[in-house]
């Protein structure tokens, strides 16, 4: 007879490999898809999605996951599959069928009044449609934090972030917010005394892509489980022996897609060494989008923005493009990596200013959670944010308020892991490099492989066994703080280098 | 409350969209996947189809099949569909769980050893395995006859042909078989007094699928609703809104290419034309496989290698390639496509000899699962049918019975549908222009429409609402016979134009 436990597993490897299949139906629907076949894929996707939720919400899992409780013979791994098995549980069972049916509707009617309202700059347009999204959002939350024990913004992050909790994000972000103002200044200040040289195109596509297979390749994707392809947003999908990542070309430059290339790998290495014992378990599947956002921004900003990988790469740039002089010398290509500038939108931001953005909406989406701020005082409220933080008042809400879908998707409580995997990766890569000094000499040279080896160790092999907050004590010797990530800016923007 | 029929629809729709997800994820390994993902996309395929057969066998669905039956108040489509529901619902629930799972590594071992078998012409090597898939497939052959009140060959013909009886083919394919081997002489013989003059190369891909892309486009194909891609081997998939066809090709040869893109355009155009109102149902699914092979076969062989279309495409022929000179003109063109050769190799035959091929599968299929010939004695009776068909005799199996993968994958009863296909084709073709005789000359213009309204009136729109007797019936005003596709044969080969 089969235990609890083992028809658990069966369940959610019915589970996974539908998600699997709803992933590569993404892909395709973003990268070769007709768009005339946009209505006919989402019934596809639902009805995966029906399916696992039934799956997931048959009357007999309460008991089984009781039943597996007491089940003492389980080892580690498995007694931490059993707990992601439950968190996932929660989250799927926590709202009844009516309003998950609501939100989908109120997301998605939001969402397409958003996409005319933010050219427009007109947030008026899209405030009841947006009201109706929060009202079930927190309706959503409060189910889930019933179940989880935690309070309504802790259950909503824990979607994205398991374990995440706001009491410990604020003194973070304090300090951050503390730190980022003056540091800004004496950043740009700084850059202002030596300018970085233009980079003129035209960038070919075909060259461009080119260079990122190449860099991909150095950086160690296997093209026998994965693609590079293009798509109006990049992202990284797949699974872990077929990862599909995307990326965006532009003609007049081509440093924002090669970037973009290498942030994807980031995401796509740490699925391909997710732990294969446990392909398909909860316990197998990444820990949660802060040590996901991590391993992007560390192959990014941490490996790749370095004066030690661009003197790696200057001479493939130069040969794909076929550039000479000296503005196509590493130390330019540095400069232009870590150009700082205060800007009003997020996702042109640089590494040094993309913390204001994310500590301004995660205040807001608190307050507003936390019913401290209503919705229709939004706009002014960003505006006198964006000043405090970051030094700039948005002349339009297209410039301010309106620039993210995420709320208006109904993605509350995601804005905090951006920065908290920033944080992240500066803590890993500092470890990584103290455990092995050879880590950054080998990736001047184009060799990633003891990274790759640390960070399989440390971080990728470990799936969801260990909490983030455990992964990150028991890889770095202490828990997610400010001081390697305000070292590292400090260094990197403010150094004698 | 929910009667059984809707609860029946919503039951084949859930079903329906599964099999949608499965076919995008096959297109999807054909066209992009790397290669060693095969085994995970395996499992996901898999997946799929055991929530597929779930829903189908779950243990209510003979009431409810039963319940909708004594519903008086169904319209005649829904009828129809209820039909088609207990088809399907008997094919898929007719094997015990046990001898599912057999047939799948039965012929999957199989498959793996005529892949090795079959460049080595090494029959007896293959023949223990495909022994077991006989076994096999008589043995479910049998569980699906008792269900479905038929002979056991004829229960396995109506998994690919509902409805289709070998009392109906034995008699046309036995007229067919009288009348090719001299037709086939005097064809030969008549070209060898005017041989086509020889197309040389090189043929650049991209020509080839610019050229492909122009012909699709003429014949009607909707590309916001589909794409052109390349697969080793041809086939025509996706859904009705979004259909995903390929081809194959090769730099010395064009024409192989072009007209599998016509053909594999035909099918698409079948799907793209389903009743809408009847989207993922059973009885808005495509009749079955002999409609389907009429109308590629329809636009390929009837439309596209006339006289008429080949006037229409040659100066794009010419355009795309940089051609002139008598060669490239319509004639030789019309020559190039309609040459008859005697051959081993079924996939390469051409018009004239296909059925040929067909016909000997087809006697031979017959009488192995009726238990009248051994499959050990099937490779002298191969080449002995081959020699009285066709007038010539494989020098070994490879051009022989090891040629085709259909047996030694389990498709037993699947060949005689090409050329019932073929049949229906000229029949369904004919009666077209006689209905309408502005179809031929609106073709040689590039204009199409005329016959694609008269075929999505009396074909393409009837989905599965007809058997394919009755649709062939209605259309054509008279059973499928020999008599129209001998005279088309007859016209096209050895006629005075």
């Amino acid at each position: 007879m089969t235990g609890a436990y083992e028809t658990l597993e069966d369940r959610f490897r019915r589970v996974a490999l539908l998600d699997e299949a709803a992933g590569f139906l993404h892909w395709d629907s973003s990268v070769v898809m007709p768009e005339a076949s946009a209505e006919s894929r989402a019934e596809q996707v639902a009805n995966l999605q029906v399916v696992a939720h039934e799956t997931m919400s048959a009357p007999d899992m309460a008991d089984l996951l009781d039943a597996a409780d007491g089940d003492d013979t389980l080892d580690g791994w498995r007694r931490a599959n059993l707990h992601e098995m439950r968190r996932n549980w929660i989250h799927t069972t926590a709202l009844d069928a009516d309003l998950v049916a609501a939100r989908a509707r109120a997301n998605s009617a939001c969402e397409m009044v958003w996409r005319q309202a933010r050219p427009k700059a007109d947030f008026a347009m899209v405030l009841p449609f947006v009201e109706e999204v929060l009202r079930l959002t927190v309706e959503a939350g409060q189910a889930k934090a019933e179940k989880l024990g935690t309070g309504v913004y802790d259950a909503l992050l824990d979607q994205f972030e398991p374990d995440g909790r706001a009491a410990e994000i604020d003194p973070v972000f304090a300090d951050l917010a503390d730190f980022l103002p003056d540091f800004i200044d004496a950043a740009i200040e700084r850059q202002a005394r030596t300018p970085p040289l233009p980079l003129d195109g035209p960038f070919p596509v075909a060259r461009q892509r080119a260079l990122g297979l190449r860099i991909m390749q150095t950086i160690g994707f296997d093209f026998t489980k994965g693609r590079l392809d293009e798509s109006l947003h990049p992202f990284s999908g797949g699974s872990p022996d077929d990862l599909r990542i995307t990326t965006r070309f532009a003609e007049e430059e081509y440093l924002s897609a090669l970037m973009g290339v290498i942030h994807e790998t980031g995401h796509a290495l740490y699925e391909s060494n997710l732990p294969a014992d446990w392909r398909r378990q909860p316990v197998g599947h990444a820990r949660g989008m802060v040590i996901h956002e991590s391993q992007s921004l560390l192959m990014e900003m941490q490996a790749c923005r370095s004066r030690e990988f661009l003197a790696f790469a200057a001479p493939l740039v130069r040969e794909e493009f076929g550039k000479s002089g000296p503005a196509w010398e590493a130390e330019n290509l540095f400069r232009q990596s870590t150009a700082v500038e205060r800007g009003f939108i997020r996702v042109d931001a640089d590494e040094a200013t993309y913390p204001a953005h994310v500590i301004l909406r995660y205040r807001l989406e608190r307050a507003i959670i936390g019913g401290d701020l209503r919705l229709a005082d939004l706009p002014g409220a960003w505006d006198d944010g964006m000043e405090e933080l970051l030094g700039v008042r948005p002349p339009d809400d297209r410039l301010g308020c309106l620039q993210d879908i995420h709320w208006y998707d109904g993605a509350w409580g995601y804005f905090p892991t951006y920065t908290l995997g920033a944080m992240a990766a500066a803590q890993l890569f500092d470890a990584a490099t103290r455990a092995n000094p050879a880590i950054v000499p080998c990736i001047g040279r184009g060799d990633f492989r003891p990274l790759l080896t640390w960070l399989a160790e440390n971080v990728h092999g470990l799936g969801s066994k260990l909490s983030t907050r455990d992964l990150i004590a028991r890889a770095t010797g202490k828990p997610l703080d400010t001081a390697v990530f305000k070292a590292h800016l400090n260094r990197r923007y403010l150094g004698d280098a």
